[in-house]
């Protein structure tokens, strides 16, 4: 066993420990708590694991995207989750990721660090077919949980349907299935009056 | 599109949100909380990526570990977490576990719903490859979280060294190179005071 090569993977698993305490906007769903990108990431794979199907290209790489979305969040560990409606908060995202994964993916050996970088380059550059299905279940889930504990991050100044549909729009082309089914959501949210149109 | 399938799907999603509400024993790094089974659930299927290397078996199907760490507990959303070391609560465990299973997995589309009980089955049953892989994962990341909080799960009353070397004793089989790890961590709680001999 090659000692030091574990050891590097113990080091970065328990870094990623930290992402545990990431908070995002959104809330666990009959509670008050933020949701964290620990258990947000979790949901998004048991979502792949069910969803697939719906994925407008018909081979796609299952682990892949998984992998994807277990480690798409990581670089929130330093650079902290950015509210995707808050225009203002977004400056300077990119930098502070990048960052985040030079340190971060650094901790692990050579090849792993290089496995995880591509992972999450191709998950946030959107151009293939499993980036785009991953895309799809990161904004699909917290649709599922704003539509179902009464728009909460909706509630947020700036937010309108026209923002949601914007944010969603990777779905129509990528998961058309599930993108009719998220502007049912969207309409009804409207008319329910916990999304302003 | 069937609809009535995606609904199923969906109730199914929102129902395992549950699960970030379900607390285990150990306690997240630098902090006093609990972890839940969504974070922990989510924390295997990162090792299960990163570790796979050290499985006593050379063709591992990586992506079947994965769905079962995901979806292994699930069963706990009805039937709660059952602390390891605590034999009187352990009385029970497998008919509350077996008849969460056939309530949550039944909301699923019956193909789905076989798919989720095979991969709990198999995971509970620890005679497959994967399954046995993936045990040593759900043993091995309390143990490090444990040894990085001051032994925080090890002062409850009854746990010894000998009881974690049981309860870690599928890795010698399935993972060697993880096993000489574990067994280093056990010795060194040991001297440091933070796990009873």
């Amino acid at each position: 066993m090659d000692r030091e090569r574990l050891q590097k993977q113990v080091r970065f698993i328990l870094e990623t420990d930290k992402l545990k305490q990431v908070l995002r906007q959104n809330v666990v769903i009959g509670t008050k708590r933020n949701e964290n990108d620990a258990e947000h990431s979790w949901h998004l794979a048991v979502m792949a694991v069910l969803l697939s199907e719906y994925s407008a290209h018909e081979n796609l790489d299952l682990l892949k995207v998984i992998k994807m979305v277990l480690v798409h969040d990581l670089v929130e560990i330093d650079a902290g989750d950015t509210f995707c409606y808050d225009d203002k908060a977004r400056e300077g995202k990119d930098e502070r990721e990048l960052k985040a994964a030079k340190r971060l993916f650094g901790l692990l050996p050579d090849d792993q660090a290089r496995e995880i970088w591509e992972l999450w380059r191709e998950f946030e550059e959107m151009k293939t077919p499993e980036s785009q299905f991953a895309a799809c279940l990161d904004r699909l889930q917290p649709l599922l949980l704003n539509y179902n504990t009464d728009g909460h991050t909706w509630q947020k100044p700036g937010v309108t349907s026209g923002k949601v549909y914007e944010r969603n729009a990777i779905l129509e082309k990528a998961a058309p299935g599930l993108w009719e089914y998220a502007k049912e959501i969207i309409e009804d949210s409207v008319r329910k009056g916990i999304l302003k149109r």
